[in-house]
């Protein structure tokens, strides 16, 4: 679950590269920190441990203060100093770096200023691909999460103003107040329930389970809109990262438009660290793949063969009858590959037999080779030509 | 978010704009009674700004007043005075300007009879589009959402009986008659959880966790429906809003039938305020613009462009490789936009070649102008004539 | 949405009809029963109105076992006695007749005896077509929630032992027991939350935390399997009772297979009781109806005219530019509709351009009627010849 | 809904036969041991039947020992033990058999030790395809769900530091520290809601709030995402197994491909135990089958007729128009069913008239046979020679 967050932020940090800060050290770093901000706030540890936590949040912010420079000279260099400075990703870097220094210089007590280091986490929001989809789900259904809002917002006054009129005589202390039916509300509302404030009356146990209802009805309605705002996104979102790869690969481009669109909507991406297995030996193949960028190595006897960007491979697991891999598939270099699923793959050579003709020729050949093994290095340029 | 709200609001309250009272004024007047009344609850607070309180009160009472009475004028002068009175808007307008006095009139205590400004937070819904979707799909949905109710009340019933048997001589308080078993019931059910009654027994506690996983299976069932629900209302609102649009513009009107349903079902509609920048110049482009009404005006040097109702623009970004915006573009007046992501972009065009061909055409003599730099005014009829 | 309930309880009393007892009747008399059955158990009314409360139970089961004996004779007259009681409808009927009265017999106090009352709650859901689809949706998805189930399980299990081992000595009451510790986890794991049993060490919150967070993963793809199993159920539903009603429309009958499956993909049906206003005259139309069963009245002047099963209306406010009804249609007798949205019908006649022609044809023959005023009985044959 | 966890089991647990133990006797062993595992914890019960409990959970070990001896021995044979060993299953198995009695001779004590039997509830999770399929819709939508957590991850961290600032003089010892205010916030955004702390200011009831309606906006987000990857996951899997089926029914095989990956796209899988029944005469029907594997009966009179693997049936009643079953069919041996809703069946023959005339020709041969009463047994080879 993680995987996505970690390459997200190691695609991003790609230029800190040159100072020898890998993606993992930042996340230990960001974890550290914040691991001892927390526990700094505990005045038992403080006082036992106090030394060595402050070290290492000085530590953190060091770390911290290094990444800032090294973007803020690259910023420089392309004279975008200025729209580094008020970009989201700059501001979140200088508020890391000055925010504690600040409130220390001002005077605040160490364990307050400190606190201010949880602006730390915001780090982990930084140039991810995945917080912009979410914003554009919100904005795509902002009207209809609007009317839920405002749906919420008509459930919690109207009844914790009825609540207070009922309870008020009853529990002075908590309902003896109109913020405080409205805390009793919004605690009920969203099915949170403390139990620290409580109806007691008959009317009131009944308007409480209308309420407990209609919060129920309201978070539904909620999920219901963004699934739906959320898989219309998705889709979207897929096909133009996928039309960008489908463009370097080269057996796609003798085919028509209307093919290309059909098989653009079918492909998923699939980024590929350096030294990983695609394939393996012997399990049950569902998916053939595309290379859009990088290389792989084919473990075929006596010599493995490397396919380059516009190969492809995988596709004869798709053609024998019982689905086995047979040969092991490994990146050499950080790859972008677009899988066909076996469903897709039947359906587009069902529409279109020339596709399915390149491929079943493309295979037979291979095959072949794989028995008489000669000619392999041929292989690296499997895209019909 | 409350772009949404706000927005929905500014188009409604368009009558008003000649009173000078701008919806933005509208919601802070609704805030600040909303918040005068329930600060107006706290005895301490009352007892210390109770004067200023109240004036606030009447302040927005008499704002709120001013409004309806407008409105009435305008229903009275088309002769649907009675249909504004019965309306649900109307009613909304006349019980916020008259259930305060009317209470204090009757002798209700002013801080009781205060409360009933919380009628106020109804204006929320007022004339919203959001609203009728909601209750759209809740009428759509109506049979299956029955039955997840009937569901609901028969677990609340059976069990509750049940565990009023289980717990009633262990725990007498709690337990002790039906309707605290019911109550207990409900908050469970709702997985809300006060924690103010709870089973004891073994058999309590299995009988509990029932309970607990019935709530958590009906709102996932309940969501369910709402999410199926919501996704075919915003399909089909979302077509007939889109095709009144698609009327508008010449563009579209020399495509034959099929393939204007087909374009239909892809654009979006944006409604743009005046003086909004809608393409900055240096991003990357992923979809293009159809101006349904309106004006938008390219700033292309030397002199900037402008045009109008019925032309496209940004189809440059999608024609490109590298996909980038040459110019900002920014709306003169308010307009309604019609949105084809690069996705539809390329099916659509993949699907009618002469389509892609016009935008082509028009693309090349729009670049080639660029840099000649003459008769731009006449990129203002750039439909296709 | 209790419209939809209501209905379906009507539907199925239509043979209680003779005997003068409508669906409302029956609805008001279980909600009666339920209340006094609730309110008996308190013990202050059960002394002060026990005697009026033990009347009203009574009369509740003698109307039961009336309308358990009506259908009761109503199978025997068929033979089909045995196949009544063992059915789920027979049970539930049988059930509210004599699990009170056998229990009394048996010697149980009244006022635990009058609990299987309860019972009565069941007949919510005699013969509802709702609750065989949701049934339905839990077969279709059996596997997928099973893994969830088994997910949640396992969960509880490996965490409520970690709990207990982390807090058994610290907190003996609460966590001193494997059973304590697994009620704990099902309260948390369910987001209920009741908070009598909370861990106190930071190991134990940390676990919390891990155990809250599984929730919500769980609940998450407990509601994501309903709802792709709904949306299935959904449509597939839809169309198998629309088809039924389209085979009923000789319009349709002209159109070719592939035509008449898209169709009935696109329909919606509706069921209207009599006397109830279908269009009103000035209302923004967006879609039209095809009458499966029954008949409408068109309240064009100077002499309205009917509609029989067959015809079509309210094809005019699609045709034209400003899309307003033109006149009021009411039913005047229980029918069957079919809607075809404004989406669906540009959709359908894009495709169909000689269904177009003739709806054309009609609407414009119709239009030159209602000036005209002649012919107007013609109408009721609108359907193609 | 534990039907497919049963099924699931049976098929897994094929090889285990020979010994005798069916799947059913594997869940009551493992609900057996893993209560007496949880009832062995209640210092009570442990004293008064301590023996039995031990004895008892001896009992399931063995039967785990037995089982994983089994297998392993199976592994062995083919030369797989180490993959066994470090295969998932397998793990689970060693574990099951080897944690307690380990632990045991380690010197823990007894009710402790014990505690390890609840990795028996890992076996739950053995083999099953669910498993897998949930898994594979979190690794589809990982980049998304990772930013889910993010987010919720920055909400928690903000909110918990601006919490503590605010009420930690306040309720020193709910909010003192920071791990406190996490706490706090992880029971709230999650909407858990255990009430051992609860914000006592103004400010802290608004943080609340705000705590509050970002846990359901979080969880709304969540399920969405997970709703929509398996809704995709769903129709990728099930085309793949029906794929695999299809091939197996030579009545298809005449079809061309773009046909046969309709139909596909349409069939839905159905396994059924051998002696069931498939279909009751007199039942409405709204499906017909395909037989992939196995073999049923149909009871006509006066021979009853068996149809074997590539016959189908029940698709008379899609061609009648009252649509009952006209006997009853039930399976003679497990076997693998394609169901071809009438939805489907209707769109299916719309597009491959053909299809739809070779289904005719057999329920018309087979509907005179049925009146004619001879040469039954030809039925056997229903499938299209």
């Amino acid at each position: 679950m993680f995987k996505g967050a970690f390459s997200s932020i190691a695609q991003y940090s790609a230029p800190l590269r040159r100072f020898g800060a890998s993606s993992v050290a930042r996340i230990v770093v960001l974890a550290v920190g914040l691991s001892a901000m927390t526990v700094y706030t505990v005045p038992d540890l403080q006082r036992s441990a106090g030394i060595w936590l402050t070290a290492c949040l000085w530590c953190c912010l060091a770390y911290f203060t290094v990444e800032c420079a090294v973007r803020a000279r690259g910023a420089f260099r392309t004279g975008e100093t200025k729209k580094y400075a008020l970009s989201p990703s700059g501001i979140v870097d200088l508020a890391g770096v000055f925010a504690v220094p600040i409130a220390l210089v001002c005077g605040v007590m160490p364990n307050t200023a400190w606190l201010l280091a949880s602006l730390w986490i915001l780090k982990l929001a930084q140039n991810s691909p995945g917080f912009e989809q979410l914003g554009r789900v919100f904005v795509l259904e902002a009207k209809a999460l609007a009317s839920v809002l405002a749906l919420f917002l008509i459930v919690l006054f109207l009844t914790s103003a009825a609540m207070y009129l009922i309870e008020r005589d009853l529990q002075p202390a908590s309902f003896g107040t109109l913020p405080a039916a409205l805390w009793w509300a919004v605690v009920t509302l969203t099915t949170t329930g403390y139990g620290d404030e409580v109806p007691q009356s008959h009317l009131g146990h009944m308007l409480g389970a209308f309420v407990m209802i209609c919060g129920i009805a309201t978070f539904g309605l909620w999920t219901g809109i963004l699934a739906t705002g959320f898989a219309a996104e998705s889709r979207r979102r897929n096909f133009i990262q996928t039309w960008d790869l489908v463009s370097k690969v080269p057996f796609f481009q003798s085919l028509d438009p209307s093919a290309i669109t059909e098989i653009t909507h079918m492909l998923r991406r699939l980024e590929v660290p350096e030294r990983t297995a695609v394939i393996r030996r012997g399990k049950v193949g569902d998916c053939m793949y595309f290379i859009a960028a990088g290389e792989v190595q084919v473990d075929i006897k006596p010599t493995p063969i490397r396919l380059g960007a516009g190969a492809f491979f995988g596709e004869i697991a798709l053609l024998l009858t019982d689905s086995v891999r047979t040969a092991n598939v490994t990146t050499t270099m950080p790859s972008s590959l677009l899988i066909l699923d076996l469903a897709d793959f039947r359906t587009l050579t069902a529409h279109h037999p020339d596709l399915k003709r390149a491929i079943d020729l493309e295979g037979q050949r291979r095959m072949a080779e794989n028995t008489g093994v000669r000619d392999l290095q041929r292989l690296g340029s499997a895209a019909p030509s």
